[in-house]
């Protein structure tokens, strides 16, 4: 059986997990105080072009996502996002666990637009009882999105903008972010993402380590006391240095950029391929999520040999899935799969 | 001015302030452990016909909301409600502060259908990853709803049959339930409500009290140590007597029966008012609060001398609004409307 | 059967409740945004000399407890009070229920010094693993005390100047503030409390009203979306009003003061009797609350004819009793325990 | 420098590690439902001589801690716990951050007995306002206990006994479980702990693995729906086999045990070395922390080389410290320590 069905199904990149290895017997103060982690905090600062973004390592996505909207947001306060956003579809309500509600908006693609938020911005503060309402307090984007796609670097200067006016602070669900950076039509660096974001995270569960999130907090008004929260959620690492060294291994060569290169380039051969079988797609990623709309008589036959994840019906016969790749992937894994499709 | 924008804009009917007035220098113990509100704990088990129900007196509506809902969900559960509902509109995320989602159903009347409810449980539970969801874990309806709109026997029999089979608790906002239980085509009694709810709350604030919600548990596994919880959020009033008191008032003539029915009776003559101008309703309701859809022409002359709620625009040239008649309206200020809309 | 046992056993003052009859029929609009409201705001503005507070009215203590901490506090945040503070001993965790943990200091006397504040910070922040432990975000006192002491003004100037440097606001549970305020020595005013505290509130459901507290917020920095805060927690009464007409009633023409004189003056009867009898105090309170300890064969035979709560036995022949008096107690029953008192 | 300042200083066991980097490459799915995490949860279940056990893997301690709790209490109850327990001291609230109180018992040496239990059970039900506090839902020991100590199998037979009699889950935090059931004068086995305690967890973090807990719930009442907690608190890692491998290299060939041996047996070393000094201790502790009470010059020359953590001064001249041994721990670091303690 080939996987597909996500892209966390390995353990780590075999640089990374070999600089766990060398250095697991050296000692060092737990709770990301260590030497691992001030030098992953420079990497991270370079990669951002920021001397002054404030970078914390948490273990995985949930738990980061709750961790940074509770430590923004007033009790009366909740997020404005995609209705398809991992915090409103798939967190079991951690948002709403800490008080908060999650504000989901219209998004056939996943994405939300500058105009969204300035609308839902004026409904709220237009309504003459707003405060019987729940206030927007910040702006969650992901980047790709659940749906595999990307931010041009104008759209997120928009967001930004309209965010920026508003005093909402946006945040960036990076959970898949090297994918996204790597893809064909992406515009955005670091720097830029860093430079209008207020906050965001480089994912490495996804992209290469065990586990671990990088967050990035670039606004200086939203940094104050964070490690509290991340020690009041339940986390801080104990053994902190476990995520310094893993983003050390991913991004001091450019691991990172290339893992995702490689994930993202089969993804995209992947794609050649189901269009040359004249299968549609539910969202035109570029990303390493492919979500193919496939004649269901061809999924049994290939849900012999691959696993996907199912999306949705589109039809009586035909059912949207999603097909990942991942640093993991192989050319051969690939190859296999094209085959088998060109012999549907 | 004439009010017609909400049923809350007095203080209390006649009758109960009178009484409020009557045992004012009386001495009782606080919190509701007084004989007054055990005497109208007992009028209203006998309106029930439901001798073991538990009964407990809070002040108001987003209150007991918060308060019957935070007692309970486990922290991984939502409350299954109308998209229109109260708790997802106007409470301010009251539901979320006290850690639970709200799981709006899609509802064009107001009202949630025991077939929409079957349908959220089974999508739920056939979720191959349904524990990265909120689970849904009771049921939250209003009667009458937002909309004006009430439930017949039928339909809440059948919502309480599924609710029943699926260990759903549901509960019923009964803010404004005199006014719903006076309507022409209600086929519900308090009794019905009872045996068909778990927990159900017979409104005063909108109908003829200072302040006052009475909550009935009927499913005895819902009472245990509700009054915690009710301390604890704040709503266990001192003077507990004042809720006794004024619902013995509300109660033990058939009161709150009497004014609903006036109120509901001049609502009717409203709603044959606007038929008669040919104006169409954005609901049906034959409760106290109606919707009609009006000009813009004539609601700018009705505007200088009455009040009442904007709605919605339905169109360029058109809004939908809110009358409500209360316990207070009276029959001049009913014939005063009718007289300036026939003028229009 | 005479009641001391706590001060909130009637409704309210009569011209409190004259009033309310009075504007029974008025329609305003609700929440809290009447012309009654705005007066009574003015009224409080005025006696604090402050024109620039803001203030709002809510129902009951526990709730104004909880409101004014949540609406304050970071995640992470606890709150420093007297171990027998209110919120710490009778409130069934309505502080944790939001999410902060309750901060007690030792206190033999129910006060809290800025010696304890200044200390208790330092140790917080001293601690080289301060944020794995709950950072102190503000201080809570009340005054009176629930051992019916009050702070004098260079206590609450210490312990305002020390808060203040410390970025701590202060806040002040007024729940018998005027009981404090008429005591013989106090040197405390209604604006010297608004000039020192950041926060605190009037009470008035142990002084005069059926219910209500009047919350005043002096620092600007504070009082961002209160209203917001109110609703969330259910306390943003509908029929707002009935809170501006009960403190206007108390407010305009002294009433609060020469009620609070009156129970405080028949207090010191009580205390000078006690004391005429040897009995010792467990507290050496000058306002309507009374904690002598008395000889429990005593103790039996005022029992038939008088109520007053157990607090602590001290021997085991001896037991400390709370006698309370209020705006409701008459010279009368004072006179009726003294002679009861002498004739044991 | 040598450290001795905590146990969790240096990464993996390098047989745990070892099984990490073979396994590295298979493809599992996510969330623990994987087959190693399978194995893991038999051999534990085997240890614990219960088949039925429920077995859930998290990350760390605080973490850990906060989700049993969450998952076992209604929002008016709290934890009761020695005031030295760590959820009390150093989790920065994570439990008020849930809604519940912690409620900590006088310690000194920071067991719980199990007539504490029983008195602060009947002080909460005898009290006639016990709505008005917060109710004891649970109980929280650690063993061993933040000082070091052990329970003795007649101690947690009390304890269960006193619980199950009140319905109050016993929850055992067994970060250091290892160390604890190492120690010479222990006489409990896993087997005792799982059919005495509710829940329970045996710490990996501090005992040989990267990180990791696990949860052992054997009461059938509580282990509903723990999954959907676990993930809402962001402790459901992705690549979930990462917790059950590192479980298998710990537990298959008895690991666990043999390590936790190890570390024990030079703690005693220390101990002996500590006391041929003179010194006294803090705490009678046989398990892999020591507490001895060390003169300051000879602090002072010991910091030089070695690292220990500050516990508390005792007079001017003495401080209490922390000496910790782990698995990690070689002869010659603590050949190297009596030497220099010898020299002194």
């Amino acid at each position: 059986m080939i996987r597909f069905e996500c892209d966390y199904t390995e353990g780590a990149h075999p640089n990374v997990l070999d600089l766990l290895v060398r250095t697991n017997s050296d000692r060092t103060p737990g709770y990301g105080t260590d030497d691992y982690c001030e030098k992953a905090r420079a990497l991270i600062r370079d990669l951002c072009q920021n001397p002054r973004a404030d970078v914390h390592f948490l273990t995985g996505g949930t738990q980061t996502n709750a961790t940074v909207i509770a430590s923004i947001l007033r009790p009366h306060q909740g997020v404005l996002c995609a209705e398809t956003a991992h915090i409103q579809t798939h967190e079991t309500g951690a948002v709403e666990a800490s008080g908060h509600r999650v504000l989901p908006l219209p998004s056939p693609d996943g994405k939300v637009t500058a105009g969204q938020i300035e609308d839902a911005y004026n409904r709220h503060w237009n309504d003459v009882v707003h405060e019987h309402t729940v206030q927007p307090g910040m702006v969650y984007i992901s980047n790709p999105t659940e749906t595999g796609l990307i931010y041009s670097k104008e759209e997120l200067s928009s967001l930004s903008r309209v965010c920026r006016e508003r005093k909402l602070p946006l945040f960036l669900d990076g959970a898949r972010l090297g994918y996204g950076l790597a893809a064909q039509s992406n515009d955005l660096s670091l720097a830029d993402i860093a430079a209008l974001c207020d906050v965001f995270f480089i994912g490495g569960t996804k992209v290469g380590t065990l586990f671990g999130e990088a967050v990035v907090i670039t606004n200086p008004e939203l940094g104050r006391d964070f490690r509290y929260i991340v020690k009041q959620r339940g986390a801080l690492l104990a053994k902190g240095r476990l995520l310094g060294v893993q983003f050390i291994a991913l991004l001091e060569n450019g691991l990172y950029f290339d893992i995702s290169a490689h994930a993202v380039g089969l993804a995209m051969r992947l794609r050649k391929a189901f269009e040359e079988k004249g299968y549609a797609f539910l969202y035109p990623s570029d990303t390493n999520q492919q979500f193919p709309i496939i004649p269901d008589a061809h999924l049994a036959v290939l849900a012999k040999n691959y696993t996907f994840s199912f999306w949705e019906k589109t039809d009586e016969k035909n059912t949207a899935v999603r097909f990942c790749t991942s640093w993991a992937t192989s050319e051969e894994e690939v190859d296999s799969l094209i085959r088998d499709l060109r012999a549907l």
